[in-house]
């Protein structure tokens, strides 16, 4: 019976084994024996790490033979490697164990891909010390800006019950060498540094460790207050001090290699060290010294905002700038690619670069929270390199978003980037097939930034699908039109949120609450009125720009040269204004909007093209999310449109496809997002 | 006060009075005093009609002056007229009042079209004797597949509230040579015939006879037994021929010029004479019989069909064909335009020219029970002519449905032409302001059915709404497209009853009901397997086709010669046909649903450009149907191909938009019409 039940097994073809995007960009076959007889895999070195390094490859790797080896003296690979061939065989160098782990997928991607590897000679050394992931995930399961289930973590069946997903979930990490996790919400539940979770913690940094990722945590400034029964959570109180001392101390002993700390303190209703009249520094720096003996970090993030007569975008600079200087070496703020929040384009946020005596980090968003959740297909990886790629002039030319954020202020300081994750307990993981992309995509460009988010769509393309180029080439192109094309039908020119309160799908640009926070607000961003519409951020308005370096600011002040995918997030521009296409403002807006439309109708086209490519599942999944995307595409156009006529009182021009939805029943639409927690 | 308060409605600038439709196509202005005084309106009879065709012409008609001349001699004009310039006077004509009127209209039309009557010579004689407007609506104020709101006919207030509406419904249908109407529902109920009702039908016919128009009444023909306490209503019984005499008898003292009776008998459970095992030929000639002394007419319908083996497209011939020769002169055959039920395309009904010794009728359906109620922009006029000119063969060639019903068989036959009304009491009368171009495109037709539809719609659209040409000819244009649009986005190729059931809104080619009617259900009709699609009703299936003349028979019948926008209809045929594009049936299945969708698209793109001609309320209430009526052409578009595509298992072609519904989501749509009642 046991046999026939192999046998049946075996039976079972392999493209509907894969048919649910459970293996994600990890479709290696196993070799045959015949394979594995002729090449080996040789490893000197006993450790756990490395031997799975080695597992890897014995079950995936079909080419020649490997020498993995270990050497701890060539410290300037870091966690990367060296792959050279040595006559018939490739021999892999590591200064860590990790680093043989990496060479491995390395190895195993090129396979996939179908590259030449005869004459293979390369060196990598990842680019930020820490890649990191942000789940937003709330203890009860719950997943905060989740579209993909809820949380992976069954934190009620920890420690004793381990999910073979735990162990999935590292290795994919690994394989795009993504180093670190933040396992719970940066709203933060003080429960998670109790006792009976850091059990559960630990549960999981054991599954992590031997793929080489390190777990964080997400703290709740209160928790002294909250857990030991403090007065307060002052920073500067010796209790206070010395429970954070305690509780890492106790952290530690679960967790010998525990990363850190992750806050979000005085921001959107978190605690913080403002409540007791102390800086951002007095916090994060006090969790520093706690932290310090053992090694862990402090990422303390710089997204800080309240509903004063300042613009928001100005607020997280002003807070965090005055304080450049005061934070210990093992904290590093963590601040939003833009301003605002996670919008389909916003410019870079100006904290990077202006606080040269602090390691800086990028928080991207990979899950979708402003781009159709697990609905659209949004390849992100143009979106992270535009800000990886901003020159913020900080140290003259070449002064990248980058660049800063790689290249420690001083000796023992760590580089990192961060993103949030778009994981979940879906059997595609991400909701949406080309979710995957996303995360595929912040792991590589963590490793290294200046991949191309074209050869990056290339591979997850290549492993994930198929490299037959009549399917790879129109995926690629769809990947990367798609970015341009959510901004287009959701927020072109700049503008920026716009969107629906509380959930955050839809549009609402018409939303407004009595008595709301007016930053919150969709008018306080679009400022449509009867002249025009956007936000003067120049000289004449809340003068933004001018925290912005030279020549930015005088680029991004000057309505001419500010370039026009960020026009209306820097000015308030009249209606009549001629663009550079030669059309007025309201034209070009109405022909963003219209284009962002076809652009999606074409992805269906591209995607319906492919059916033979793909396993039934998948390709039906993805299908059915592009009906969606494309209803939403007209949604948020017909909507948008509308609803900023009243203020332009001009016709769309007339070579556009027409509304097909009235304004007063799109204001009546209420969504009951199952996903937003 | 009163003072003030006039010259408040002398300052209220006519766009807006005429804004909501209310006025139809009787937008004349009322001639300035300068004007009356020079042009004088001269009558020498004392006729209630012709007395207001002379008060139409004293307000409105600013030409020459003119004199209305009756001269009952010249009978071949019927209720026709001449015009004829005598000197500087135009003549007019008639042999009957009614003519004078009519004549009055027909000067205030060309004067609204701006046509030139300065040579001026004509004589218009009407090509049926009756023009008839038959309403569903019932006693309870609904109206059987009404969409313009309740039924016009406020039976509770009547006889004693006279609404100002039914005047103004006269003078509409007196306009354009409407001059007969049949006041209810074919699912006629008993009590319209008693006392009470009769009192009110009298108060509403003594406001239409000085338009010209006649009333009639569905009756009932189980009323001798519901309202006379008989045993039953069988024709041949003495008392119940009594019982009918009687009450026509009393009919006639309230209304002196009755027009008489229709009938739906035995067909979809209305009792009828085959309940006591007698013909419809003894049903109608019963009545015929109690008609005759008062010039009265039975209008006799043919729309039965029984759930038998036998093709429904059949039945009505199989039934009524071997009665030829068995009905009163004063009994008309009543025959829908299509076999089966105003679809947006069928064959004739093969009962045209099929009974050469009984008179026939056409009852067109001017509201839009199967092409989108009041919704969707339709002009009907197209579909009216495609039945009038439909050629049967019956007497040879020239023998068009037109010639068989406007050419009686015997000397004192009457001829006639109905549809069923699209009226309401909403304040357009027909809840899509180009709904009323149908209203009168059957006024015109029945009047002469030689009109082109171009040329009525171009009539309609200058007296409606302005005769600029910038807006005339992109509108005509729009309405001329508008039937083949509706056809292709909702049953293109001959394919026909595939809408939802009971409402008959949305598309269902799905629907079926267990135990359900089989010729009620979507399937019946389309037949749709992996094989093909379409009902054969050649020789190798139901033969249908038979029921043609030659070369008719022939022709339908012939995969190759059946004209192929009927070719589903007659055809069950391969999806991999090849058709006269070049194109497989299933790809033009496609393209032809894809074109109905580009049709609406440009529809609204049409009416858009337009805005500056026409008033704000009619340019906004018909761009927000133009919406509904895209989103609806998509809604059956997706919805229709998703479906077939189960059974033609081949793509859509690529290079055509893309479905943005899912089937199964389609499927659970249940609608709930409050216009159906």
């Amino acid at each position: 019976m046991r046999k026939l039940f192999f046998l049946l097994t075996l039976l079972i073809p392999r493209a509907l084994y894969a048919a649910d995007g459970s293996e994600l960009w990890l479709r290696y076959k196993p070799v045959d024996a015949e394979v594995a007889q002729r090449r080996t895999i040789r490893l000197q070195v006993n450790n756990e790490i490395a031997q799975l390094a080695k597992k890897e490859l014995d079950s995936y790797w079909s080419g020649s033979p490997v020498e993995l080896r270990l050497d701890r003296s060539v410290k300037r690979l870091k966690e990367g490697y060296q792959i050279k061939r040595r006559g018939s065989d490739l021999l892999v160098t590591a200064a860590k164990p990790v680093g043989l782990l990496y060479a491995a997928y390395h190895l195993l991607r090129l396979q996939e891909v179908g590259a030449d590897v005869q004459n293979i000679d390369i060196e990598e050394v990842p680019d930020f010390d820490i890649r990191i992931l942000n789940h937003w995930d709330n203890l009860d399961g719950t997943v905060e800006r989740g579209y993909a289930g809820y949380s992976l973590w069954k934190w009620d069946d920890l420690p004793k019950k381990i999910s073979p997903r735990y162990e999935r979930y590292a290795r994919a990490n690994a394989s795009i060498g993504i180093n670190a996790t933040v396992l719970n919400n940066v709203n933060a539940s003080p429960q998670i540094l109790t006792p009976d979770y850091l059990e559960k913690v630990k549960a999981l940094a054991d599954v992590f460790r031997k793929y080489g990722i390190r777990v964080y945590l997400s703290a709740n400034f209160s928790s002294p207050k909250v857990l030991g029964g403090l007065a307060d959570s002052d920073p500067l109180r010796k209790e206070v001090k010395a429970w954070w001392i305690a509780k890492v101390d106790e952290i530690y002993k679960h967790i010998p290699d525990f990363g850190g700390f992750l806050v979000k303190a005085n921001s959107e209703g978190q605690p913080g060290p403002q409540d007791y009249g102390r800086t951002h520094a007095d916090g994060a720096n006090m969790l520093a010294d706690a932290l310090k003996p053992y090694g862990g970090t402090v990422m303390w993030r710089a997204f800080v905002y309240n509903p004063t007569q300042e613009d928001r975008a100005k607020q997280a600079y002003q807070e965090f700038v005055p304080l450049d200087g005061k934070f210990r070496e093992n904290v590093i703020i963590q601040i939003k690619n833009g301003p605002i929040d996670f919008q389909p384009r916003e410019p870079f946020t100006p904290v990077f670069g202006a606080m040269d005596k602090t390691q800086q980090m990028v928080e991207f968003q990979i899950t979708q929270e402003y781009l159709g959740f697990s609905n659209h297909l949004v390849y992100l990886a143009p979106l992270f390199k535009e800000t990886l790629d901003a020159e913020t002039f900080s140290r003259g030319p070449g002064s990248t978003v980058a660049r800063i954020t790689t290249s420690s202020a001083g000796g023992s300081k760590k580089t990192a980037i961060s993103a949030v994750s778009n994981i979940g307990e879906d059997d595609s993981w991400t909701g949406h097939h080309f979710g995957q992309a996303n995360w595929y995509a912040f792991g590589r460009l963590a490793w290294n930034h200046q991949l191309t988010s074209e050869d990056i769509a290339e591979e997850w393309i290549c492993q994930t699908f198929t490299g037959a180029t009549a399917f790879r080439e129109p995926v690629r192109q769809m990947m990367m039109d798609s970015r341009e094309a959510v901004v287009d039908y959701m927020m072109p020119l700049g503008l920026h949120h716009i969107f629906a309160f509380d959930h955050h799908y839809g549009p609402e640009p018409w939303g407004d609450m009595e008595g709301g926070r007016p930053d919150w607000m969709p008018w306080y961003y679009h400022n449509a009125d009867t002249t025009g519409i956007g936000f003067n951020r120049t000289k004449s308005g809340s003068n933004a720009v001018s925290q912005y370096k030279e020549p930015l600011q005088t680029a991004y002040g000057n309505l001419t040269t500010c370039p026009e995918n960020l026009l209306l997030y820097f000015h308030h521009v009249s209606w009549s204004h001629t663009m550079k296409s030669g059309r007025s403002l309201w034209d070009e807006l109405c022909f963003r909007y219209d284009r962002g439309v076809k652009e999606v109708r074409e992805f269906q086209k591209t995607w319906d093209r492919l059916e033979s490519y793909v396993d039934q599942q998948r390709f039906e999944e993805v299908q059915s999310k592009l009906k969606i995307q494309t209803r939403d595409a007209v949604w948020w156009k017909d909507a948008c449109l509308l609803y900023f006529q009243i203020f332009a009182k001009m016709p769309i021009p007339y070579e556009l496809e027409r509304p097909i939805h009235e304004l007063d029943e799109l204001k009546k639409i209420k969504l009951d997002m199952k996903h937003h927690n």
